[in-house]
């Protein structure tokens, strides 16, 4: 493997892809969903939360040494949406986009050096 | 100017510009006015063009010569999304949506030397 | 799980996220290396490669039905990496490349509908 | 303008824009230049530069209230950029990516609410 990735980083690599995947499609699921599902600021926590794993997957996929700073975010950020979709946990897609965000978190958290929310 | 850009392709990355920007700030502006513009399908599209618009911006600017094939593909996706936004046309943001979306088109099927739709 | 994706759109996003993974990670690999491998042309490629497999990616997790289109385009660009990297296929990282940049050739191209190059 | 995006902000998703977009072209035009132009530190700190430039302007789009998070990854990466760049600052695009590169720096710094570096 190139760079020498940590068997850490390489799950948080996945962890990044699984989290971006859910979102991406939570955040359609709720569109169809509509009424609170459906409310701007939720489908926009959604979609912050696709592009920053995205992003943080790539800075680990380049190697690059400031990966900690946009892990933290990422972290940081998917622990809000999955509070997000805790609060409207009413449905199986919810209550997975909301499990696959907490285990992103822990994982981006760990790769910032900072504590897990 | 890196890669001697054109007169016509450094015009047709600000108009991805243009309408990655104006179709990201819509698909919000519809969440927010719910109803038929907040449908998934209507959303979705918006999305579909800002990410369309930015890949075909990118790879002009590195000079690929594989810019015709994305370009291609963003004229089509443009004028999809332009239709519908003039569908929707009731209010100054749709509008304004569905003229930067053709605009887009015209410059990228000019660059992918095809049909303006 | 959502938009009823078919098994073979669930293993085309999964060959999509292989495929921009190894060649963002090549791409590092390839200017560590050095000499032929770091030619703009070789590295341009292989950024046209891990961003246009993004996209269709995300074409198909949003359940468009435009995602034919931007599949089509990664078919392409897909096998013109593969290509690439088998020209330049003198050590275990060139190798994997080409072998996922084919598979993932291969099946956008079955969800394009298009004959594999 | 959607959101009521303040006279700041507008100038922030800009200054992303053109840093983004000097970012991408100078990777290539360093790539074609080669020697330490070319090192893989340096071509990376180019990639991750447009790549976090791209999420703070959507970020902002979106009138994300995580703004100040991205933006803040943001002004440090660019500040980053600039001194490679500076450098190197033996050419005319180098000395114009850092140019570029400090003026997002100060806006991003700005709407994340940290001291410029």
């Amino acid at each position: 493997m190139p760079h020498q990735m940590s068997p850490e980083m390489k799950r948080c690599v996945e962890n990044c892809h699984d989290c971006h995947d859910i979102c991406v499609q939570t955040a359609q699921h709720c569109l169809e969903k509509g009424g609170r599902h459906a409310e701007a600021s939720h489908v926009r926590l959604l979609l912050d939360c696709a592009q920053i794993c995205h992003t943080s997957g790539d800075f680990m996929l380049r190697g690059s040494d400031l990966h900690a700073m946009t892990c933290g975010v990422c972290a940081e950020v998917c622990a809000r949406c999955a509070e997000a979709c805790e609060r409207m946990g009413d449905d199986e897609m919810m209550r997975r986009c909301a499990e696959i965000c907490r285990r992103c978190a822990a994982s981006c958290a760990q790769m910032a050096g900072v504590a897990v929310r």
